[in-house]
């Protein structure tokens, strides 16, 4: 199948929809959009982010597309359109490039998203897959990083640690979770994790110009997979440290706190959100445990033995 | 240089602009738009697109950006934002990066493009570089490769071929090019020349269900910028069948056609524009030389000894 086919099968997968003026098949697109757009890119290089001895196609562009959809979810916002870039080398069956296609597809229409471009290449080596996703912000505007305050309570969805056994490949970007609190109560910044718990509290920490206190006994771990041969780590070390957990952590005013513990909003979804510290003056990010302090650093966290 | 500091010192390149609400270090980006928007992805691999034993990653860099400046033109828009994906294998120097965004910037300033988010990556072996483009279309519309009708005159700007000696790394975008003429004129389709005439023009005829007549001795060639070694193909073939010149092909009106001709409206940039042909009643593409008709087809021209 050569270029021209590829892109008439792409195009004959994609449904028509009125705010797509122009889809896949001319130099541009040309979508109807608000005035206000978020915007949102992340790259997937074959042996850094995906392993093919260990993964479909369809789960490459899958993750492809949620990891975009996860950045969108960060702000609060509603993703809408979708372009992608992938690159092939030559060694890769025909149908490679289709399965891909339908990854990413399928991880899209499950938030209505609609692909509207794309770009087929070869490449030498490495399968290389490019997505930008764009949305629009809630009408109460979008979540950054940099609006926390001293006392406001720090909050994650779902759990936390050992995405790399399974989860990182099917995940469900929380679009919907965090519009539902976003919507709901005073949240005032939120980010996807995606390097890790104690690496990406530096992100809020930073741009906020706060501190933050974590209780360790709080934080959700997510259950081991399976167990991990020779592995080291505690099960608190690949909940602070693991990458791409792809949940929600996020900030709420002390009164909105209450509520949020209270009401256990995300119910409906059967995700849990639980809080597990307290933004401070700083600047410095503490972990309460074993009744004692430990100071965080962005490289993450050990036990001290 | 680690990640952090990467994105900080891309931060400090960035300029303030009103219509960049939220640039480069959230999730995402947000921007200020109109509603109806262009958007187009290019992607640049390593071994494929360049040679980096025969080019800077400054020349990638501005490769990259103008390839996806060249697709925005092509529908006589005006690109406003870019967000960039680079992925770097770990042999290449700490600078290269740097170079590389260089590069991106500098195309991008040249049109007033911001670059408002970005993912950086490592690879295992190629280097990858993709863009994702998005403008507004012109008052009068977008220009698309559907509405040639029979009659129609067929135009190149520049000149054609041997752009892999040199040009496809150094080109200029003709995003001001194709605005002025679009203003101007009663043009009817438009695309820019990416695979080389006789492959690209189908695109124009099978999207207008058209059919066009070529005259060979109209052609603009460009002048080979060496003598290639062992050459076999003439002069014409090249101008038909080498890719990357990003050109512009377009049609018009008979009437506009006429203005055109005796207006030479490019002359400011120093661009000629050349008829070069007629659309037709279809389907097919004929090429008049020597004083014959030979049927183009998609896969290029080749002259019959």
């Amino acid at each position: 199948m050569n270029e021209w086919d590829h892109i008439a099968w792409i195009r004959s997968q994609l449904a028509q929809r009125p705010d797509v003026v122009i889809g896949v098949g001319d130099d541009t697109a040309l979508v109807q959009t608000d005035r206000q757009l978020l915007v949102t890119v992340d790259m997937l290089m074959e042996g850094i982010h995906f392993d093919l001895s260990q993964c479909s196609p369809v789960q490459v562009g899958r993750k492809a597309m949620n990891v975009n959809l996860s950045d969108i979810a960060a702000m609060a916002g509603t993703p809408k359109f979708a372009v992608v870039a992938v690159a092939i080398p030559k060694g890769r069956s025909p149908d490679f490039g289709k399965e891909l296609f339908r990854g990413l597809q399928e991880a899209a229409q499950a938030f209505d998203v609609a692909v509207v471009g794309g770009d087929t290449n070869r490449s030498v080596s490495d399968v290389a897959v490019s997505v930008t996703v764009f949305g629009v912000p809630s009408p109460k505007g979008p979540l950054t990083r940099s609006g926390a305050k001293p006392g406001d309570a720090i909050f994650v969805t779902g759990t936390l640690g050992y995405s790399l056994q399974g989860k990182h490949l099917d995940f469900t970007p929380r679009v919907r979770e965090a519009a539902l609190l976003h919507q709901r109560y005073d949240l005032t910044s939120m980010m996807d994790l995606s390097d890790g718990l104690a690496s990406d509290l530096f992100h809020i920490v930073e741009e906020s110009r706060c501190g933050a206190d974590l209780e360790a006994s709080a934080i959700p771990i997510a259950l081991s997979a399976a167990t991990i041969v020779g592995d080291v780590n505690t099960p608190l070390e690949h909940a602070l440290n693991d990458g791409e957990d792809f949940e929600l952590l996020f900030t709420a005013t002390p009164e909105s706190a209450r509520k949020i513990e209270t009401e256990n909003p995300l119910a409906p979804f059967q995700v849990p959100v639980t809080r597990i510290g307290t933004i401070t003056d700083g600047p410095n990010v503490r972990l309460h445990i074993d009744g004692n302090w430990t100071e965080l650093k962005p490289g993450g966290y050990q036990h001290q033995w």
